[in-house]
Formats: structure tokens, sequence, C-alpha cells
């Protein structure tokens, strides 16, 4: 019962994740809206206030929320800063103008208003005193014109908007009733917008020989030219000897041969020492720096498990699984086996040692120059570890940005990115159908969705080779990669892809035959066929357009073939519009009349616009609501263009 | 980082009202299905239940939750008890099947399990530990099965049903993870499925002469006898004579006119008095009694707001707004004055002693036998405030109806139902067109909206003549009846409706001439081209058709043409379905084709049904998705067909 002047209702706050629970995800620059039903007892007018401060800051920033229609109401912040923003909605009773519209209506009626004139002096002393100087003075002179002999000179001060603006620079918010505090956390743009290039440091030019992080710096020229913007490394630490895999994961490998780098730590030292066939940790700083310098940034892989080599094995035995048999599990999935790591114990007793390990070994990276990780089967670890650790190293470090490699089911997904992941990979490997491919999409680039997950959507990773490129060969490369780049800000591809190396372990498994993921590889980057220049393309297209670089700008209209998708990213101030084309038969030429939507465009019927298919910088002239388009799979399988209206 | 075991995710619980910031609410009897998201990292199989209690019993009850599909659960217990029930679920790992379906693989896969035996045997110690005699040393003896010398022993104890079913007995819950709680309000059927008679039990058989509760008598005989449930009377308590208001609601009152009921309380007494005319609280009781005897249950208004001379103004003066002129503000919508009514302040310092008041009017009227509530403008009152006062009155008294007189803004009409209020007046009066009303009769009748709100929809109130009845007459009166009477399973009128009174105090006005507000009525109640028989067949179809029973049964299907409205009402189990036409134009005869859903109603196409229309008890053989219907506004404006199956 108490407080009883905070009687408004706030509710409906809009955007919020699952109520409040998590923070929405934005980017620094974005317009932050804000909307909720704001509404009281009674006919009093109300102001509402848009209260925000980042996380750590005392002070509440805020905007005035206007009314929109039907109870609802809007305002909006720019996210300035790449930090967790709190926000939460003050509402209060406007007294003043509560009085002012009934007296108007008073008057409007020749009633006598000079008992209201009275309280309307009330409020005007009441404002007064809070005030101070001439603000003060001017409140009360008005407040004396209330209650003078002359009403008609009465009623026209208290009309005058100079008195309103008096009494909204004086207002009184005691009994404001504040919504409870959401939050957005705003990431750096590329946490949006990038292009994600995966390759093997240990993979050089020479077969056979480990690459060092001085090699592999011909692979960040190369990516660099190819106009990727983050170069993601599969672990880079010591490898186990205990139970090493072989070339094609055979159980037992030959002398020599390296074995998965997910068999993590060795007697050099585990989750924060480099492989010595690599280098030092002091040529993983200038590898970085050098990808710095050619714009590119750095992603290591977070994978929190063990080789039964690892230190933590020695150091902390309770940090894993054991059988009454005395051994320490290895990672199985039944009947798979993977005797070459351990996986970690999250369930003992105190798990604060361990959470705390775990922050400090991304704190060792993050103090060498990383600002991203993907991180390993997050789903196999408790979601509230997660939770934690973002937050925790988010607090330090605004700018880090967490990729989510969990391929499971999807609710689990979906909740790895509400409890923080920045990024998430998708099902988009396994949507290679019309219909499910704009349904995914869709979902996932629009609210709620969109509110707290970022796809990432990789037509390749080391682990799957999708039948659709085992079976397309280079057109379906070339399709899946327009698909990928131009569906979501988000892409990326592991190296290989530009080569269209396409061909599995066996018919019918997504693995790769000679998985790199257990032997060196050497590449001719220059093989006949290549798609070196077609990425370029691709990934010159997207800097150049913005509706590319965001994320929830997806719209798929109506065309007429079925193997045909026709979708287009348009910016919010229709300022950038970019239709594709992408065939799906990657066999035959296909031909599709495709929608589009003129009016929403500000195109009438009869008005030319110019199509400009920008990887043939071949231009069309379209006109009205349905264009055409020929997909020739030895030429173009996917086409995108820029709409522009004429000159 | 505490209980790093509680790491099952449960989300999207379902039904919930704002995410459990609210009620849901439901009827003693229902069987309540729970649904939630419920899953964990890893690959471990989990269990959950479905935990309830009465709000005041401290003993969880519990329900097992089944699988449902996608990380789906789902659950349901039996709504037995007229109370307010707290819900939540527990999920845990079941760590026995867990261990099983890994080892079974691993055993489809000849592998070694020795070790695997191992740790099941540990698990089953473990268990045994938390057993006690026959149990306990079932589970030894498993566990020994488990360790000796034949592996295929072994093998074939691990998978004995007995053992699963010992396990399930013993499960472990100490790390189980909660969700938080939910309420479900469990109202009497009386809350859903009611027909309401609004009269004036001032108003007898004797011109001008003010009626007692003994004379009222007779009105309870001629509801229960059209089969009403409720009857609902306007205030009963003295009229003050401050600028009492007179007949048409003029300013000053003629010596001897009555005054409105709404402007409570006299010389006589306030919120707990009889009005002295009407007879003694004895006499209160009487009626009350007599109600009951023919099935019927009194319904009171409670309009917080006072008359001049109520004792709360001289006892309570803190209770009302005081002008700076000394004068206590009476209730106004500017220009509007409504000089006999002072509002109530609610905004003042304490509120406590003023809300405890409210709570024992309430609770006097209780104590004499009323069970239902008619909320004068509760739109106008702190939603706070009324959350409390339900919230109190329903902890000691469950089965006490509150219905909301709130014809406001929808947010403030919802959340009013949110905060409690079992029943709420809605637009349908003001719903007048196909189209409006499907849209508005399935917002409402539908989640989420259907999960809080219960709407009681009334054709006219004294309030509230629509231009419906005063154009469309007699035919219009029997439309808009069966529309209330079949569109919700809570419906009402005012009396006189029988009579199709229709003469508004103006053009274009929807207040009565001669509202009985402001005199005392005397009707002739068998006058020509009464509706009495027509509203008895309506309300005897209602108690013999449990579709039309429920609030959440209802269904458009299209009709061929626009004036004719085609609904069904059909009960889950499928075992009544109802059909209503209606034909929105009074003034010629409509003829429609109808929509029937025969597939989902297990009909072949081919296959003839009977549609027994009940009003007139005619019966038509209809076969096939289509049927017509014909509605002549001066034989019938609207039909409720009974569908069966042919015997």
């Amino acid at each position: 019962m108490k407080d009883p002047k905070k009687s408004i209702v706030i509710e409906a706050v809009s955007p919020t994740v699952d109520g409040g629970r998590y923070p929405v995800k934005r980017e620094v620059g974005d317009l932050f809206e804000v909307q909720a039903d704001i509404f009281k007892e009674g006919h009093d007018h109300l102001l509402a206030f848009l209260k925000f401060r980042p996380w750590n800051a005392d002070a509440w920033q805020e905007t005035p929320m206007r009314y929109v229609d039907n109870d609802r109401w809007g305002g909006a912040f720019r996210l300035a800063e790449n930090t967790r923003y709190v926000f939460t909605i003050e509402a209060v009773t406007d007294v003043f103008r509560s009085w002012l519209a009934d007296f108007d209506k008073r008057v409007g009626a020749d009633q006598d208003v000079r008992s209201d004139l009275l309280e309307g002096a009330q409020h005007l002393r009441a404002a007064a005193g809070r005030a101070s100087g001439g603000v003060r003075q001017s409140l009360e002179r008005y407040a004396a014109r209330f209650t003078a002999a002359d009403q008609a000179a009465a009623v026209a001060a208290a009309r005058e908007p100079a008195l309103a603006a008096l009494m909204d620079g004086t207002l009184d918010r005691t009994d404001a009733t504040w919504a409870r505090e959401f939050e957005v956390v705003v990431d750096r743009e590329r946490a949006r917008f990038a292009a994600w290039y995966e390759f093997f440091p240990r993979s050089g030019q020479t077969p056979g020989k480990h690459a060092t992080f001085r090699d592999a710096e011909f692979q960040l020229r190369r990516a660099a030219a190819m106009g990727f913007d983050v170069v993601y490394l599969p672990p880079i630490h010591p490898i186990g000897r205990a139970h090493r895999k072989g070339r094609n994961n055979a159980l037992v490998a030959k002398p020599g041969e390296p074995g998965s780098p997910w068999a993590i730590g060795g007697p050099e030292g585990g989750h924060t020492a480099v492989h010595p066939d690599l280098g030092t940790i002091e040529d993983f700083d200038r590898f970085v720096e050098t990808a710095r310098s050619l714009g590119l940034e750095v992603a290591l892989d977070f994978a929190i498990q063990c080789s039964p080599d690892h230190p933590y094995v020695r150091e902390h035995p309770e940090w894993f699984f054991h059988r009454p048999d005395g051994t320490i599990k290895y990672a199985e999935n039944p009947p798979k086996k993977y005797q070459d790591v351990y996986p970690v114990n999250f369930y003992g007793s105190d798990p604060e040692p361990l959470w705390k390990e775990m922050r400090r070994i991304l704190d060792f990276w993050i103090a060498h120059g990383v600002r991203a990780f993907r991180v390993d089967n997050p789903h196999t670890k408790p979601v509230r570890f997660w939770e934690w650790l973002v937050r925790e190293i988010q607090n330090e470090h605004p700018d880090i940005v967490f990729l989510a490699e969990a391929f499971t089911r999807p609710k689990m997904m979906k909740v790895l990115a509400k409890a923080g992941f920045s990024q998430s990979y998708t099902y988009f490997t396994w949507r290679n159908e019309k219909r499910e491919l704009a349904e995914y999409l869709t979902e996932i680039t629009t609210p709620p969705v969109s509110d707290h997950f970022r796809g990432n959507l990789w037509p390749n990773t080391p682990d799957i080779l999708h039948e659709t490129l085992q079976l397309g060969g280079h057109p379906a490369f070339k399709m899946r990669l327009v698909l990928a780049a131009t569906l979501s800000s988000l892409y990326g591809i592991y190296s290989g892809y530009e080569l269209c190396e396409n061909v599995p372990r066996e018919p019918g498994s997504e693995e790769y035959l000679d998985s790199e993921k257990y032997e060196i590889k050497a590449r001719d980057w220059n093989a006949p066929g290549n798609l070196v220049g077609f990425i370029t393309r691709v990934n010159t297209i997207r800097r150049a357009h913005p509706a590319l670089q965001r994320m929830t700008t997806l719209e798929f209209f109506p065309s007429t073939d079925d193997a045909v998708v026709w979708y287009a990213k348009i910016t919010p101030e229709r300022d950038d519009v970019v239709f594709v084309a992408a065939s799906l038969d990657v066999t035959r030429t296909r031909e599709s009349l495709v929608d589009v939507p003129i009016d929403r465009l500000g195109l009438r019927a009869d008005e030319p616009y110019v199509m400009h298919e920008l990887l043939s910088d071949q231009t069309w002239e379209w006109r009205g609501p349905r264009g055409y388009v020929k997909l020739d799979p030895a030429v173009d399988p996917a086409q995108i263009f820029h709409l522009r209206r004429r000159a």
C-alpha cells in the first residue's frame, strides 16, 4: 500500500528478451527504439521518459517518450558506446497539463473557473518552490495573475506556452512510476558485419611441413586480399600425444602425424601455451599485429577440453570425470570414442576455481590482442557458466565477440545466444530448399530471434562438407557462397572452399576425405577454377552496400521458378536496395519471373529503374512489379542486383 | 556459481500472463495443461514434474511431465478446488537412464563395458542408500549382478524394466532445477458460465411507488423463470439529498424524486447500509435467501464514490479531494458535472485506512450472502488497489466474483482483468459489423487474452442503448440477445430489454429517455411483443449445451452474405457442436451459404448430418462442407443449430 501515487502502469516494454530475463543485442551507433504501454487510472495527462546508462555508470541519461497510439509510447536513444546499457522507463503525471485540459474544457463551456484558477495557482506555487531565481519569480508572477480579479487575463495567462514551458522545467517527479530495468548489450559493428576466414595455421606451402605463424602470414595476406575481416584459427595450443589420432581419424597416429588441434595440451602447456611448431607467444603477437596491419582481426578457438597430457589433468584432477576403475573418462558420443580428448567436469562441488581459470585463459589471449573467440561445443557446458563468463569478460572488455559453435537443437542454440554469445553458427548448411531457406532465414533475422541471435552462415567447416557441395561442385560453391554472404551480414568459409574441395571421406558422409583436422595440408591456391576472384568480388560488394551489412534487412519475395530464391536486403531508409537471385539447381539454366515491391520502394508502375548486376557488372532496365532473371550455373548460379532509380 | 548441477534450462512456460506477473484464470474442474521448454547442456536424459499447491498449502503435489517435441514438455493437473494455485516445474537429470542409454549403445557396438557396469553399480548403490527395506535389498542385489563375472548376465540385469522402476522410485532430486513460481486463479464455474439480469429493486408494479426487497421478490421469480443465474442490483444504499438529480438527469430533483442510486450515502448510512425504502438488512437477507432458493445469486454494485451526505465526508474528509476554496470536489468529466457525487481520493499519504475500509465493505456484504460484485468504474482507481483488494478478498473467499465495469481504453480493461477481476464488460455493444464482431470476439476468447479476461456481453445497460436497438426494434433485440448469449458463456441484460424498450433521450444519444437511474419505473411485463419466451428459450438452450458454457470454444466460419455472421461453439471433445447464424440486417430476409468444417468434425464428404435449429425446433439434413441458411427478421433474425451425426 505504499507510494499510493505511483500508480502508472508500464507494461509490454519492447524490445526485450524473455521479458527482460536476458539482454537485447544491438551495435554501436544504432538508434535504440523502445516502446511500452503506459497508462493510468482516470484521465490524467502523462509524461514518460526513456532512461538509460552504461551498466557501470551511476547517472541516468534520459530522453522523452512520445505518445504513439492506443496507450503505446515510444522513445529512442543513440547507442553511442560499446558497452552494456541499462534502460528503463519513468512515467509521471503531468499535473499542470491535466489541470489545463480540464480548465480549457470548463472555460469552453463558459463555467465559473475561479476555484480552478485557485487550484492552478497552487500547482504554480508548488513548482515555484522547486525552482529558483528567475524561473521561481516567473512562476510566482503567473500564480498571482491566476488569482487576480481579472478572470479573462487569468485564463489567457494559463494558456501561455511560456507557462507550460516553465512547468515542464519544474516537473515534480517525486511520485513517478519506474519500470523494471532492462539491458541492451551494445557490441561493436564487427559483431554484426564481418566475413570470416578459417584456416589451420600449421598448413603451409610445403607438403608435410608444419608451418609457423611466420609462414602463416602468407594466409593473412590472402585473406585480406579476398576481403575478409576476421581470420579464425583452430586451436593453436600444444597437442597431446596420448591416443593421438592419425590421418582420417585413425585410432593410432603414425610417427610424425600432428594430431587434432582440439586435443589440447601437452608437456609444453595447455590453453595458454602456443604449439612449439607454430612458434612462440611472441611469434603469435607478431602474427596478430600483421593481421591488424592488414585490416584483419584474429579469432581464436576456445575449446574447453583437454588431451590426457594437458597440465590440468595433473594439477586439477577434480576437473575431470573419473570412472570407478580410476581412469579418467574420455569424450564419447556412444558408440563413438574420442580417446584423445577428456571432457571437463562442470559439476564439481566447487565450480569457482574452474570458472575462474576459464576466464583467465580468455584474459590471457585478450592481453595478446585477441578480440574474438569461436567457442567449441558450448552446448555441452552449462548455460549459466557461459552467461557468467561472457558477462564477466565483457564487463572488462566490451569489444570481445563470442561465436557459439553449437550445432544442436534449436532452443539450446537460442538460449546460448540469449545468455551472451554475440554470434551463432546456424542450420544454414542444411537449408538447401527454397521454402526452408526463406523460413529459416526469416526466422533468425526478424524479432524476437534477431533481438538476441546473430547468425553467422558457413557453407562449409572442417567438419561439414554438405552434399550440395559434394554433388554440385563449382556452381554450387558459388551459389552457396552468395547465399551465405548476402542472406546474413555475417558469414564465413573454411579454407579450401575457394578451391571447391569437395571429396567426402565416403559417400553419404559430411566429413572431408583427408581431413585437415588430422594432417598438414599444402594447397595450390592458384589452381585452375579457383574462386578467389569470385569471393573477392562478393566481399567487395558487401563492403560497398550498407544493406548487406545489416542483419535485419532481409525479405523474401515471390519468384515463379521453384529452384530460384529471390530476396532483397533494403536499408530502413531505403537508400540501399539489393536484390539477390540464386538458383538452387546447378544442373541446368533456370529462368524465373521475380516480384519487385515497387510501391514500397516508391517507384511508379510505369517508372523504369536500373538493375545493376554487381558480379557481372551488367545493367538492365526494369519497369513495373515484375522482373525476369536467367541463371546459368556455368556462368552465374547467383546474381546480386543493385536497384537504382534512373538519374 | 553455486549449485553447479542445477543447470537445466526451463523457459517459455505456458500458459502464463505477462511472464508470470499476473495469475492465469481457470475454473474448478478444468484440466490445467502446462507446457515448457526444458533442456540441458549435453545429452543427458531428463525428467520433469509439474508441481502445484493451493497458495495457502505447504506441500507440493506433482504430476510427471511428458516430452512433447523439440524440447517442449507438457503436463496437466485437475483444478479440483476453488482457490488460487501456485505451480512450477521441477526438472532433474535422469542419471540412470542417461547411463543406460549410453550403455546400450556401447553394448550394441560390442564394446567392453566392464567399466560402465562399475559406474552403473555406483548409481545403483547410491540409490540403495536413499531407499530402505526391500527396495534397498533389490538394488543392492542388482548392483552385485552388475559387478559379477558374468558380463552377459550383467547386461541383461541392467536392461530389466524392474530395475528402471526401482531407480525411478529412488530418484535423487537434490540437484533438481526449479522454475519460478506461477499462479492460476481457479474460480467457480459461475465465473465463466452465467446469464445476468440487472434490475432496479426500487422499480415495482405500482407506478411512482418505491418498491421494497419484498416487492422485488417478484423480479427474482421472473428472472429465475427466464433462466437467469445472477441478478445484479444497482446500489441499494441510502441516496444523498444534496444536489440530487431529477428525472432525466435534471440538475435539481423535484420533491419526491428518488435520485440516482450511485449517489451513495445519506444520514441513514453509507456503503454498508440499505436504503430505508427498500427495507432493512434483514429484508435484504431474506431477498438473498429467496434468490438462492430460486437458483439465483445476487450481485451487488460496488461503486467507490459518495454523495455529499455520505458519513465518510464527515468522518474521513481526508478521503476526498479538497479545492483551495475549501469545498470538496464533486465528480466531473469536464464540461459535465456530477454534483451529487464525490470521487474518493486514493492519493492520500496513507492509503491503508481507506483500502481496509473498502475491504470491510465487501466483507460486510459477503457476510450477508453476496458472492458477486459488479464494480463501477474501476478504471478510475489505481490498478494496484484492485490487485490488492481482489486478492485479499479471494484469499478468504475464493468464490467471490468481480465484474469490472470499465468501458475505457483496451489496455486498461485488460490490465484490470490481469490484476484480478473475474469478468469484464466489453466493447460488444459497439461491435455491430460482421468483421469487427469476428475480430473482437476471437481476440477476447483466445489466448493470450482469454487466459486472464472473461468477457461478459451486455446488449444494453441502464447507460447504453445502442443505435442498433433504437433503429432495429424487436428483431434487433432478438439478434443481439442471441449474439450475446452464444458468443460468450457470460452475458447479461438490463431489465426492459425483454420489452424492447428503445427510446433514446434524444436522437444520437445512447441514453434512455426517462432513464431508470433517476426515477422509479413500473412496467407491464406481459406487454404484447415481449421477448420473455424467447429469452427463456435461449437460456434453456445455453443450459443444455456444454459448448455454450465455455469461453474458449468460439470459432467463426465463412458465410457468403456480408450481413450474416456464422460461428460455431464446439467443445474440445467435439461432443457438443453448436452453430449460430445471425443476420445483422434486420430490414429484410437474408440468405447465405455457410461453411461447415466437416473434416474436423469427423464427417465424410458424403455423410449426411442433422442440423437441429433449437429456437424453432426445426430439423434439416445437411451434407458436405456447405450449408444454407435463411434469416427472416420477422421470424428468426438468428438461428442456433445443434449439429448431430445421424443415428
